[in-house]
């Protein structure tokens, strides 16, 4: 009784999803779903991020989040469409909510639409939002023995970043060592290393987003 | 009609959580229900209570992962009932589980029982496995905002563990702000800040634990 309506509930959320691929698909958005545990550098990212790309693309952002506007409101500085959810103690956002978001975005003047999950490293996995590429941002300071133990989302990432490695000297940590057990999780995603403070560390990542743009706008 | 569902699941984990701390009850154990996110440093902080608790006390371990038996692996060295619990994919533990794991262990030669919860700073909030008390491993390295944006697990903490302090002077954080905020959405909980990999800064971990059994036993 309960599997069979969590089953009705994913394929509610699924089908919602391809409408939400469909919709982003028509409109020329690429779109990206960033996951992580809480507190791996998200937002961070985000704003760094937004601060390069707004230069020369149209930028939205769906900002996830239980119960704060925190997240949003550190990117308040940009002048882009900015939707907050709150799931009220939700551990996921699910397709429904994006697509609810969705509506007050308007999408054809939309490039690039950056959506924060929830801070998860477990549930978000399960449920599709209809976005191009999910990235997994992974902090060494975790440790370099998390893929194995929380396998779903990793293999469902087509990018795992693995961030603050500035950090790492500190701890008895490697992100060598790190990368080597996302391979052995995902052979097939992407893997960069950067530290989301520093702005120095992230050309590989911003260069990443204008390939993946640039692929999806030959679509 | 999901939620109708979700409430009898609910009621029944909260029944069956009812009927574990009955039964710790009967055989005097005091139980920890250890949650964090992934990589908070439960496994590390367990292995060093571990190491101090043994010599005079009888500890049982539950071992709580989505997938690997790797934290219990970590606890072999010491000679305690240990059991390794895989959810499959599942984002929290619940009372059935821990109702099972008991079943294989000896309550009655059994003082101490520490339950390692999934890496999940959302879920497993809302799952009672019986425990006596809920202790919250927040690491300082996942910024000092956090309990506010989770706050349910905040909310329900017994014990927050700030850890991970010896890190803060290489990241923009403050363990003092840290505490403020758990403080704000909890009023009444108790507050540590230590380095799980430090075992000079244990102690008042270890004075915790001495103090919530001995008051356990005189009931």
């Amino acid at each position: 009784m309960e599997i069979k309506v969590l089953k009705n509930v994913m394929m509610k959320n699924n089908a919602i999803g391809g409408d939400n691929r469909w919709r982003l698909k028509q409109s020329k958005v690429f779109s990206l779903n960033m996951v992580s545990s809480p507190g791996a550098g998200k937002t961070t990212l985000l704003k760094h991020t937004l601060g390069r790309l707004t230069r020369n693309h149209k930028v939205a952002v769906i900002e996830g989040d239980l119960y704060t506007s925190k997240d949003a409101l550190a990117l308040e500085q940009f002048d882009i469409p900015l939707i907050q959810i709150n799931t009220e103690g939700g551990c996921h956002l699910d397709a429904r909510m994006i697509s609810t978001a969705m509506d007050n975005i308007d999408l054809e003047s939309t490039e690039i639409l950056f959506i924060e999950n929830v801070g998860n490293l477990v549930c978000p996995a399960s449920f599709d939002l209809g976005e191009d590429k999910m990235v997994l941002l992974y902090p060494i300071t975790e440790g370099d023995d998390k893929p194995s133990k929380y396998a779903t989302m990793f293999q469902k990432a087509d990018l795992v970043i693995i961030n603050k490695v500035d950090i790492a000297p500190y701890l008895n940590v490697s992100p060598e060592k790190a990368a080597e057990e996302v391979r052995k999780i995902n052979p097939d995603c992407e893997i960069l290393t950067l530290s989301a403070t520093k702005m120095e560390t992230l050309d590989g990542w911003f260069e990443w987003i204008e390939k993946e743009f640039s692929l999806k706008s030959q679509e």
